[in-house]
């Protein structure tokens, strides 16, 4: 794998493993000023450092997962520009959860830096579908 | 506007517009061999032309809508490469489908080409309590 292949997804997977211990720091210390970020959950694209830090802040010691895996990340790249997308998924108890993830760097003076993030779940319907006989099924018990 | 980010709306408009009368085409056309894309549907991210060709042949002749937006639309760019995201929302007979959307341009031979696709539903979860409350109605009915 290449130099920035390898430094992307290093830094990636650090402010994951943070956020995994309900620490948000480790992605707002890697963001740009510049950064947007969409997930599912919000009206309307973020836009900023200063409304990132707001909703991660909002989340501080509430996210907990035992592991998490990045399937099949890619990262494609010109001279000061990197996009990683991977899916992921992280467990809790052994429960997965899926997510689809595309992130944008910028070397911003030769630091890189996420200035987009954009996470969604994978297969949406189909984990509500399954939630959904789970709790019928919990129903009938 | 700066001219990078008016060639990639317009751009990305035009193939919406064909997208929308049926057409997959217009993608498919500014799309680069190495493309990659995440929908909510997809097990797993698609990788490469063909790929995304087959997923999006299947669709031809059977998305309609009357007229769409792009909401609050941005270009983050380097000298080859440009991020562009946006709200959107679509509408047939008045019905709004809301997504949030990240495309990502590569200039390749002078010509910018998307390598990224990524599409997820905007507030996915209110959309499906919407979509159940209008359902529990009919059935009211």
């Amino acid at each position: 794998m290449d130099t920035v292949s390898e430094e992307i997804l290093s830094m990636e997977k650090a402010a994951l493993t943070r956020w995994g211990n309900g620490d948000p720091s480790g992605f707002l210390e890697i963001s740009a000023p510049e950064v947007v970020y969409f997930n599912p959950y919000l009206e309307r694209r973020l836009d900023g450092l200063e409304a990132l830090t707001g909703d991660y802040e909002a989340l501080r010691g509430t996210i907990f997962f035992d592991r998490f895996e990045l399937l099949n990340p890619l990262v494609q790249f010109v001279e000061d520009m990197a996009v990683l997308t991977f899916n992921y998924v992280s467990y809790k108890d052994e429960e997965p959860d899926r997510w689809n993830c595309t992130e944008v760097y910028r070397r911003i003076q030769g630091v890189w830096k996420i200035i987009q993030s954009h996470w969604s779940y994978t297969q949406v319907f189909k984990n509500q579908v399954d939630q959904f006989d789970t709790s019928m099924l919990d129903r009938k018990g």
